[in-house]
């Protein structure tokens, strides 16, 4: 399983691509698509499009998952993150892939073990899984942990997958 | 020129289109591009995406207005609203059309004549500038309404350009 997790971002928005080998985890590449506050909104929607359709089409991930974004009380970085959030959702559907979406609490919990974890701690472990890696910025960091949130949960689930087939022979 | 409007919705994306010949106007068609609840929120936004598409393909617009949406205090729906809006910004940037924002005061106030006029009212006005329109809803009359202030401005702006360039002879 090739996993592309995304963390959304209308200025800044991560991505990471992970191998996915049993409980082997492999980085196969990170980074950041950027898009400029002096365009139009709809130039940086269709830059953000077109910069994540060309890392689905160069990594062709088989799966993806997306951060659930934070709802704020700052009504017009919510819009501004929802119509980022939009094109991340957007990329992977049309490619075909099933989208897992997870809490950022869960995502900190999953790798860290705790759910408050600060972006040290996160980078922290995301090295320490990925030996060697190199990563692009703490979007991307963020990125590549919620693919490997995604490898876990899906590994779980075939794992009850599997283990409820044995039982029901 | 031929104006696309669109009054973004997760479930409801309403959109209507008009040829403008200077001041004269006529109706070419309107819609609803529906998904529904049922779906994952990623199938929701591929398929607006899909019939917003297959929208610009048949009626080949040459501009577009995409209503601002109104920031409220729920959070979670600013977000849904927002996701839908980046898709109905992205599908006429992809099709390399310039898209009008306009606040929905700012439409009221251009096709009724005041800011807080009811859905009644924008109905009615619609009616009376394009006859025998057959409305497929009042997300559809928002549309044509937004597609109509578009036509509106763009005039002006045409008008001042026009008169500009005569005061510079």
């Amino acid at each position: 399983m090739r996993v592309l997790g995304i963390d959304p971002g209308l200025r800044n928005l991560g991505w990471g691509v992970i191998d996915v080998s049993g409980s082997r985890l492999s980085h196969v590449a990170n980074g950041i698509c950027h898009s400029s506050a002096d365009e139009d909104l709809a130039q940086r929607l269709l830059s953000l499009f077109d910069q994540l359709t060309a890392v689905l089409k160069k990594y062709a991930p088989t799966s993806a998952a997306v951060e659930q974004t934070f709802v704020n009380k700052d009504g017009a970085g919510t819009l501004k993150l929802g119509q980022a959030r939009g094109i991340a959702m957007l990329v992977p559907a049309r490619a075909g892939l099933s989208i897992g979406e997870y809490a950022p609490n869960k995502v900190k919990k999953t790798i860290v073990g705790v759910g408050h974890a600060d972006k040290r701690q996160i980078d922290h472990m995301v090295r320490l899984q990925l030996p060697g890696v190199e990563i692009a910025g703490p979007d991307a960091a963020d990125a590549l942990a919620i693919a490997m949130c995604h490898a876990h949960y899906s590994r779980s689930a075939n794992q009850l997958d599997i283990a409820l087939k044995r039982a029901s022979r």
